[in-house]
């Protein structure tokens, strides 16, 4: 094995997380608080409370990073094991620290409670390692340098206490012992409308850079790409995304939408409060999850008037004014139909768009000529009325058809409000 | 070292993981899976996108462990690397499998896109490597033995899909294979309209047996009794079950709603179909949210008939009747307009039930009378107009007061419908 690396590991200890009762979401606040220091982090590991297995753990970790972090396992029950497993394979002795004991016990008190002799096991740390107290909680860590080129920190599980410590102690520690000279600092550009694989061919040239790099993710439809760039500073690292940000976004074109919090229904929400435009919609298949989608954004009552969920034919007839021939003729979910749901609903609301959405988000309702995943969207807006065809595959699943509905109808309109055609 | 015990061991890929990104909920979710299996589970790890260390973790976990789950890195772009990392590691050729190439071009043709050259990537297997099907997305999975006693698991990260593969293809692998021969049976009991304190007090007695256990859980405003039992047989676990769940739904009565995958949606929707009657919706603050959660239910135009989303106050008078003095003088959120909204969308959709929601969701738009959080919630039925009055800390967040708004109005008609007053 070659020589460990200046790198850290987060180590997590506790059965619950191997029986999944738990999300670890103390390994992402570490992950992210690791990629802010500019800490490289390069492998995480999960064990139980069991002492053999936490050993080899801790051997296997201490070849490979210089930088042990673990949470769990530092509570007064006897499953708590972190502390005195660590010391034992240092082979350090166990001594109780006084101060520690003081400090439980007057929390305790505060609380108006006895502290229980189990608490004891808390103030026992390995010889030679630094208390890392613990402001809102009764167990402590512990900062140890068990040997030359080896730092071990611990912290409770519980998230609000582990956060707490690592903001008032572990940060400023690890940054006067030389860790985190250069920080990480990322941007996501959003993309809808494009596969995944179709944009990291046409970006290919910038998906190999080394600062900052280009990382493609997908999912629910939409496509993402992370820029992140190593630095001493945020400005530093500010200035070597933005040009690469901006090739990028050259390459997306259209189908580039936003970049970080950003969603499709906040820039649709942007467009249409620069144009002081409003916006009506009319939905069949997804039953109100457009309106829901845009008025998740605080302040959408500024161009959002409202909407019709017209699930049954009769209310696409009596309260959109769909004829109801052209529905027997041509079927609820048809070109027609939702175009006349635009219509009405930009109408009867008084909205500068109405936007409708009608389809087949199954399971079941499809035919031969119009298969589950079958949706039509209609965009009706000053000037014009028009709609599109979207056939998702129905090994989608219902959520998913209807999720990629009402993104796909946001996209329309964001298109049609850039583009005015 | 000594042999690999009979355990399974979750390998996460992915450089967003390390970087803090993403949350692991797919490593939580296999935890879940193996306890439920009764599959011995001890270790996790989590590694980049880095050939040298998925290698480097490969060679520690088949060490430790018989069976390897890996999750993320089969993607088509160029840091995807977990299958040919593998087929190096155990020095076997990748092979092309054709009947990836054509299912993945199916899916792309189905959807009116191209096939782009860097998904042939996503049809190489390792020679001896079964396909481990990918029903709801483009990467496939595998399952592999590249040695006796050693078998390997591949998963897209994309948590949708992984589970789906999970469900279909991995547990009956996994079962005829011999894994997992003591099950752990979990049901989840469901509650709405207590506090998780007040009904772990009422069942306290409940929460220490051994076999089954009794686990409170609680979250956006539910609480859930998980109820597992370790038996040989699913039936004898059922068995073990039966009891206890009997005497914890006595205890919550009317507030305890299902079981399981049921949801208040689907329980309304039950005893709407049972009765042969039909619901409408008006929503002010939800947006559509109402609506959208009556409408996951496949099947829900039984009894869903559409409503009106008045997010705008001129849509209440409008399209739901809402008398524009009463707007006037006692606000959009009072008791008055939440009737009337009811009643307005009842008689306008011909529905048996009207349910509406008006109120304050934030962060904006409170007044020291009616402060952010505040929400009326109308039912008007067959024979009886009411409303009632909610009020959500501000504390809560727009999105968390918005889905309480939609669930109590749900579990507000479900009470009616069960008692009839």
């Amino acid at each position: 094995m070659s020589e460990p690396s200046q790198s850290a590991e987060v180590i997590s200890v506790g059965t619950e997380l191997l029986l999944g009762e738990i999300l670890n979401s103390n390994a992402q606040f570490l992950a992210q608080q690791l990629a802010l220091l500019g800490i490289p982090h390069y492998y995480q590991t999960v064990v139980g409370d069991n002492p053999l297995r936490i050993q080899r753990a801790v051997a296997i970790a201490c070849e490979r990073s210089r930088l042990l972090i673990f949470t769990g396992g530092l509570g007064p029950t006897p499953d708590d094991l972190t502390t005195e497993t660590l010391a034992d394979f240092f082979g350090v002795p166990l001594t109780e620290r006084p101060e520690i004991l003081e400090d439980i016990a007057e929390k305790f008190a505060r609380r108006g409670r006895q502290m229980s002799p189990s608490n004891r096991k808390q103030a026992l740390l390995p010889q030679g390692a630094m208390i890392l107290p613990n402001p809102t909680g009764s167990a402590p860590g512990m900062i140890w340098q068990p040997r030359p080129g080896l730092t071990i920190l611990t912290f409770p599980g519980v998230p609000s206490e582990m956060k707490e410590m690592w903001r008032q102690t572990a940060i400023p520690f690890l940054q006067s012992q030389g860790w985190g000279q250069e920080i990480i600092y990322s941007r996501t550009l959003r993309f809808w409308g494009i596969a995944e694989s179709t944009l990291a061919e046409k970006a290919n040239s910038l998906l190999h850079l080394a600062n900052p790099t280009v990382a493609p993710y997908a999912g629910n439809g939409e496509v993402r790409l992370r820029v992140s760039a190593k630095a001493s500073t945020a400005a530093a690292a500010s200035e070597l995304i933005a040009p690469v940000q901006h090739q990028l976004q050259e390459i997306g074109g259209l189908d580039f939408y936003g970049t970080d919090e950003d969603s499709l229904a906040s820039v649709v929400g942007e467009l249409l409060e620069d144009a002081q435009q409003t916006l009506a919609v009319a939905e069949s298949c997804t039953g109100g999850g457009l309106g829901h989608l845009i008025t998740t954004i605080a302040g959408s009552s500024a161009y959002f008037k409202g909407g019709v969920i017209s699930y049954d034919n009769q209310v696409k007839v009596n309260l959109l004014g769909v004829n109801s021939e052209d529905l027997a003729q041509q079927g609820a979910v048809s070109e027609s139909v939702a175009s006349q749901m635009a219509v009405g609903v930009r109408d009867r609301l008084n909205a500068t768009w109405g936007l409708s959405i009608t389809g087949i988000a199954g399971p079941d309702g499809g035919t031969e000529t119009k298969p589950v995943g079958l949706v039509y969207i209609g965009l009706a807006g000053p000037n014009s009325v028009e709609s599109i065809r979207q056939l998702y595959g129905v090994f989608r699943g219902r959520d998913l058809i209807r999720w990629l509905s009402a993104c796909t109808a946001l996209d329309l309109l964001r298109r049609k409000l850039l583009t005015g055609c």
